[in-house]
Order: C-alpha cells, then structure tokens, then sequence
C-alpha cells in the first residue's frame, strides 16, 4: 500500500469506529465529507470507499484500480444560467471585437455583443463553432492557458457575485478529498475544452492537469523564437460527450473506473460503463435547490430513469449538501 | 515535498556526497544508474536531476512541473529485427488463419504466413493497416488485452531467446527508477498501439497504464452481458508520430516536459518540444552495439544532426551501457 493510501484508511478506519462507539453525539471535527448531510447518500459513498479499502472485503479494489471520474460542468460547478466557459467566450468576444468591426452585425457576433441571450439560447451549440474559431483559436496554446487563467480570477457570476472558481460544490471538493486520500486517482471527464477546465484542476479541485479528458480544438506546431509552441486551431477535434467520454476512459486511462459522477444524459455512457457493475458506485447530482443553486433537469430526463432502474445513488442538492460552496 | 521526492532527494544527496568524499573508490552499491558506465552521459543525467531537485539551483522544478517523456520502440525495448507489436500482429494472423483460407493467397497475409519477410518489409507501414484491421479490431477492448498479456508471457525473440519483455534496456528502467524516486511523472510517448505498450506499461516499466500516449485505433461500445464494453474496430484514429507526439503531450499532459528521451526522426518534434530550452534536456540513444544490441541510425539520420548541433545528450549503448538488459 502507499502511503497515502495507509494514511486515508487510519482517517476513515479512526471515524468509522468513533461513530460506532459515539452514535448518538455529533459527529467529531474530523469527520469526512463535512458538508453532507448525515443522510443516506453519505453513508452509502462512506460504505463504498470503506469496502474498497478494506482487503477483507468483496468490495476491495486494488490502488491501481482505484478510478474516479468526475463530469465537470453541473456535476463540480455550477452550469446555469450559463456554462462558465460559455461565459469566457463571450468575454473573449467582447475584447476581439474592436478589432472586428463587422462582428457588430453579424451573428453569433452581434448577439453576444448585444448580451442577445434569448438569441444564443435558441441556438444553442450551433452558436458556439464560429465563436470558438474566433476567440478559442489562432493563438499559442500557452497565450490561451494565460487568458483563461485572467479571466478566471477577475470574472464574477452575477447572481452570487463570486468568482466561478467558488461556484464550486463543496461537499463534491471534499469527496475527490476522501478519494485521494484513500488512494483513488480522480479524473474529470468533460464535454467542456480540456485545456479550460484543466487551468481550475490543480487550484480548484486538487486533480492533476494530465487528469482532464475533455473536448479538444485541433492545433499545429508553430515556431516561435526558434522553439516549438503548440497552436491553436479553428475546428473541433475531438466533442467528449455521450459515448465518447466512455471510449476516452478507456484510451486515456487503460482501465474501467469504480467511481462515477454525473449530472446529465451527456454523463449516461460513462456512467454505466464505470458505475453499473458489482464494487462500483455511480452518483448522480440532482438539481433541486432554487435558494441555494437551480432547479433543471430537462437535460437529465433519460439519466433519471436509468439511475432509478439502475439503483444508482442520486444525490440531492436541497436534501443532501449542508453546505453547497466553500 | 512529496514523500517519494523526499526519499529520492536524500538518496541521491547521500550518493553525491558518498561520490564526491571518495571519487577514487568504487561507486557504493546504492549508487544510482548502477548499470550506467561512470561516464560524461551518466555524469550529465544525475547533475540534471540534482539540479531540478535542489530548490537552491537555477535548474529547479516544482514537483509538478517534472514530467518525463521516452518513446518505446528503441528507446526503452529493443526494436529490431521486428517490432514486438509487429511480433504479434503475426503471432494473430497465424493463429485466425485456419478461419481465413482465402489468405493463404491474399496479401499481406500471404507474405506473414509464408514468412516473407523480404515481401513485408518492402512494402513496410503499408501492409501494416490490412493486418491490424483483421488482427487486431472486432474484438473487445479487454480480449484484446488478454492476448497481448497471453503473446507477451509466451513469446521469445529468436535472436536472444528471452521473452520481449527482457529485451528492455535496464538502463533506461534504472533512469526511470531514479525519475520516479525524485517525483518525476513519467510518460511513454509512443509510435506503437497505446493498448499494446500499455500491457507492459506498469509490469516492465512501473509506469502506470494511463501514462501511454501512442496509437489508437478507431472504437465504439457494445453491450455485451447487458454492460457496455470497449469492442475495437477496424481503421486508424490517432496516428502518434512526428509532430503529433509534441502536439498530443500538450493536449494530453498540459505541461511541457523538461526531460524526453527518444531514438529516431520520429521522436525529433517530441524532442525538440519538450528537451530543447533552459532547465530541460533532450536524450538521444544511439544503437552502436552489434555484439550485444544492434548497429543503425538510418531512421535517426535528421535527429542526429539536430542533437549534435543543440548539444543534446547522446548515449551510446556501446559506450554508455555497462549492462544492456535486465
């Protein structure tokens, strides 16, 4: 076992035995997944990573099997009322413009210039392909690494007047915790751009960069001062959805994962490919909490009826997160 | 600090002072790179590891920023008279023929169970894709594993009579080892099928399995026992090779490596984007040994120019190999 590993079994063992001896006092300050609930959710995700720790368990998995993925927008952050990165590309847009002048009059230009929602709403993905060419492309992968990060650190949602990078689940941020301590290796899945996601991956969630699967634009090799830089291209190559995030499991990682979380029909392939057989666990976020975050689930329709069949665990925002941010 | 970056620091602190208190003695028998020749090569690697690990030097590098990249074929196992992988795309072919009569005329097929080799390395890469359709698609993910796992315990080169396996360059695993001891993440950036490489991946190399980036073929899910399973399918997706090793390490790693390691053209872009600025370095193995390995450089002609005049690090297994294998 790895060190990690030893240390994230005493942590949990030292609980486990603590809330058996102690069941009716609160639960002490070094109880994990703080931010749940005491419900039914927490106890079936603390079972489960007891048992694949526990040698002497039909539920053991070795460290080496020891897979998570994570969906990201909806699953680990916030995704209404629009996807964050949606949001950088339309702050990418807003700065390009003066040097498009005809941008003022031609869609999907002008409606993001115009902050024409109801316009990009009903056009949907379809919006997206030429503002990704124009914002997302045609510089050095580095130089958009830069901007993501700046923008990132000065932009705030509106309705919580927080920087996106505490729109962020808590209690999800304290189960990849539980995770890595108990020698899991977390990875997030993504329809999102990888190289998006992957500037919050290290500061945000504690995931490695190499550990984001997401959609990728195409690139090129580009000298600049006499040394390869990667470039970026207009076109997508690779779209990391549906059946897609489950044949990318299996070529990036090499191996089945034992844990999964989604929130969306886009999650549903991944999900039963990692999370449907025996010492597996799928979770399911369920948006239900308007105070505290959004109420949706026209995006989930085909995903519920599958968990519910399934017995997959469905984890409620409203009923089950004491705390929703950090 | 990691604890493994901890143990490797010390180690290697430990053996430099040992080193440099008794320069005329003989190594200590924890010396690091014990299979090395005490040259300028072995000399170079160490002082570069010592520098990115001492926090006090201009060479160092967070933990997080020590990525390691080595190409496969040639560079960490032997790749002549035939590639292993080329090994068992005929050890397939001759194993499904008695369910292909029409190939007993057809080539390539012909040529792999008449054993012309002459026939096949003529036309080269080109009667590679009709084998790896018939050979290595229309099979699940994990059946196709199963065979390599089942061709790589079972087969033996015939030139050395051991199994592919131990035709691995022990120095190479030993540069791993002292990589891996100083919080080096490393990665094998192959040419090859990354299912392939992937099964020697972590018993021969201890890199874990979703540390490969190489070839793949082009896949879909099948239900199979009412599970999805990866099934494999005819063609090529991702072709690793030249310019598209630099260009999948961005996308897949997100970082730049600062050590890369390579052998042929094929491997220069990998090289020269990773190995070639301040705080980084560039190894090149050069294939000069007829006794105990063999001698070409007609596929490292372009890389042997550009490691020479950007004083890139070139080792020789005659003169750098005290032991070629483990």
């Amino acid at each position: 076992m790895r060190p990690a590993e030893l240390r994230g079994v005493s942590v949990l063992a030292a609980w486990l035995l603590l809330a058996g001896c102690a069941a009716t006092s609160p639960a002490p300050a070094t109880a994990p997944l703080p931010s749940w609930q005491d419900s039914a959710a927490r106890t079936r995700i603390l079972g489960f990573v007891a048992a694949v720790t526990d040698a002497s368990s039909p539920g053991w998995a070795a460290p080496a099997d020891r897979i998570a993925v994570f969906d990201h927008d909806g699953t680990l952050i916030v995704e209404k009322p629009t996807l964050v990165q949606e949001e950088f590309l339309y702050a990418r847009v807003r700065a390009l413009a003066p040097e498009h002048p005809d941008w003022q009059q031609q869609d999907p230009f002008r409606a993001v210039l115009a902050g024409d929602q109801a316009w990009l709403e009903a056009r949907g993905r379809r919006a997206m392909g030429p503002l990704m060419d124009a914002a997302q492309a045609d510089l050095s992968q580095q130089a958009f690494d830069a901007e993501v990060e700046a923008f990132l650190a000065a932009a705030r949602d509106p309705r919580f007047g927080r920087p996106y990078t505490q729109l962020v689940y808590q209690p999800m941020l304290e189960l990849i915790d539980l995770l890595h301590a108990n020698a899991f290796r977390v990875f997030i899945v993504t329809g999102g751009g990888t190289e998006f996601v992957r500037e919050m991956a290290e500061p945000v969630y504690d995931v490695p960069r190499e550990r984001v699967i997401g959609s990728t634009m195409k690139a090129t090799l580009r000298d600049v001062d006499g040394r390869p830089e990667v470039w970026r291209q207009p076109g997508i190559r690779d779209l990391n959805v549906g059946r897609f995030k489950a044949l990318n499991i299996s070529s990036r990682i090499g191996r089945r994962p034992i844990l999964a979380v989604g929130n969306s029909d886009g999650d549903l392939e991944m999900l039963r490919f990692a999370g449907d057989g025996p010492g597996t666990l799928a979770i399911v976020l369920h948006h239900d909490d308007a105070e505290r975050e959004y109420v949706y689930d026209d995006d989930a329709r085909r995903l519920r009826v599958v968990a519910a069949e399934r017995g997959w665990l469905t984890v409620s925002i409203a009923g089950d997160f004491r705390q929703v941010y950090p």
